[in-house]
């Protein structure tokens, strides 16, 4: 079947979340926000762009950082109401400089940092 | 530092999206919501509960089916508006019986189902 981008549920604001996985490693990178036109960016153009709420504007990732990532698979949920993108990441997905945005684990009722900014 | 729960940065709804993932194999296998009942239900129990949006209700995952999530490790992200969810699923993750709800994998621009039902 094709695939039709206006068969997708948005939520009231236009937008899905989408997750980001290390294709490789199956590591989850990050939760972001597309809306149609981010989508469409990134399937025409291999590199994932998001929604930034926070600057209500496109955010073509990596853009200024350098760390982006590359799309290798999209997948769907079964209702269609959110992503999973399998990403090549260039460098740390997280503006922390860490890998992955999940850095934070709970052990013991204490959060613990797992993960170190890469060098 | 000790978790404090208040701390999280839930929407306007008072959710969080939670995306759980196999702790042993890193399968991605649904995106659901939680408010601060079901994440406190599923800390003290170890079995996981979501929001669910539709009923407006808490959602004891597999209550119904056995399908069952046990929390293994629950992560922050660093904007802590995300909580990434290590389980030890049950059977499918997925009301359509499949392991995880992201069966659907777009190559070529159609939609391709990568995954069977389990038996």
């Amino acid at each position: 079947m094709a695939f039709d981008p206006s068969s997708l549920k948005y939520d009231a604001n236009g937008l899905l979340p989408a997750i980001a996985q290390d294709h490789a490693t199956g590591e989850v990178l990050m939760l972001a926000w597309m809306n149609a036109q981010s989508l469409a960016e990134t399937l025409a153009s291999g590199q994932v762009t998001y929604w930034s709420r926070s600057r209500q504007a496109l955010w073509a990732k990596g853009a200024t950082s350098g760390h982006v990532q590359r799309l290798v698979e999209l997948r769907l949920d079964c209702d269609r109401d959110c992503l999973l993108l399998l990403v090549d990441q260039t460098g740390p997905a997280c503006h922390t400089l860490r890998r992955s945005c999940f850095y934070t684990a709970l052990r013991g009722g204490d959060e613990v940092e797992i993960m170190a900014p890469l060098p």
